[in-house]
């Protein structure tokens, strides 16, 4: 297709897709001749994926270009190819090394990996934003009076496993390894919002089936 | 304790406490003499409250008030109370009436929970915020490539009911019911954040699983 397809298929100005080609967000199209390029559904995929990270994730365009570097970085195992565009995902705080309120979250995470036998993610450690992310989440939650411990932690990590489960399904259904990771990163910053409103709307349920209304 | 020891404790500067005071978001303390009050632990735990819908949340003051006032609101039911409580937390958006993309989202989400069962919800329907915004999420979700059907949404909306379940009983072990709607509501401005980090931790770790390092 056309540039000018391109833009009506995916809703997004010709001058944003010319400002993605020029930053090497979106692959150049297949010159047809000295003006005109063509594009296809790989083209149109990566668009969307843009955007996704762009408008709703507010990713700077220099971190979309890593996390695409990344995706297509065929060279890479899958699960390093995944860990990598997820890990490039902005987000990760670096963990301060002398606060007593990190120091105790760290260790209840490391308890919570321990009880739940994730080895692998307890051997990266602090290596891994997830990781910092989630001590900094706890830290920042002991700071403000409610403190979680690795008892509270594990039933929650043990459901995040079985959503973990469906959304790598659900990745395991696109055709090629470059889509799988796509549709990973487009996951992450896409599905939050849902599996928050889902939750909230859940626990209204869980509620009203309780106490009643 | 004195006002200096409810600061010392709760981490929270005397001016900030004397300003939540003013704006009615923390209760007056016991008046023992013209210039000292007495304040409790009841103080210092909705000091963390507000403090953490502030800090963390984001919430405006004008928010704030709202949301504590159903908190302490003892002639409504204990389902009605704290939903009352968290459909006063912001992120809701009104649904445009004449948007394709919304219609067909309403539709998916509507058909989600005729399949789940969870008729209180799909009675109410668009009264509830909280069902706005999942709607609102997955018409963004489709206008960016990515729809999502009723088949996509019900079995993380069971996940997401089970841990709806251990909220609910980690809010029943609070001893009050206002400590009881206090922690819900906590929960909902400050576990997020945890929960979406476990989630990207139990992603790594099943994808370990499934491809190997």
């Amino acid at each position: 297709m056309r540039l000018a397809d391109l833009s009506e298929r995916s809703q997004v100005s010709i001058a944003t897709i010319k400002y993605y080609l020029r930053e090497g967000l979106l692959p150049p199209g297949r010159r047809i001749n000295a003006t005109q390029a063509e594009y296809d559904e790989s083209h149109l995929r990566r668009l969307r994926l843009v955007r996704a990270m762009i408008q709703v994730g507010r990713i700077p365009v220099a971190t979309v270009r890593e996390v695409l570097a990344h995706v297509d970085d065929e060279s890479l195992g899958r699960t390093i190819r995944l860990g990598a565009a997820l890990w490039a995902l902005p987000r990760a705080a670096e963990l301060a090394q002398d606060d007593p309120d990190v120091t105790a979250a760290r260790r209840q995470v490391d308890l919570m990996l321990e009880q739940l036998g994730w080895t692998d993610a307890a051997e990266l450690g602090e290596l891994s934003p997830i990781y910092r992310e989630l001590v900094a989440s706890v830290a920042s939650l002991a700071r403000l009076g409610y403190p979680l411990e690795a008892e509270d932690l594990v039933p929650y990590a043990e459901q995040m496993a079985e959503t973990a489960a469906l959304d790598l399904d659900r990745m395991e259904r696109q055709p090629t390894p470059v889509e799988q990771v796509e549709i990973a990163v487009a996951s992450a910053v896409l599905f939050e919002p849902v599996l928050l409103s889902l939750r909230r709307l859940a626990q209204e349920q869980e509620a009203t089936r309780r106490f009643g209304l």
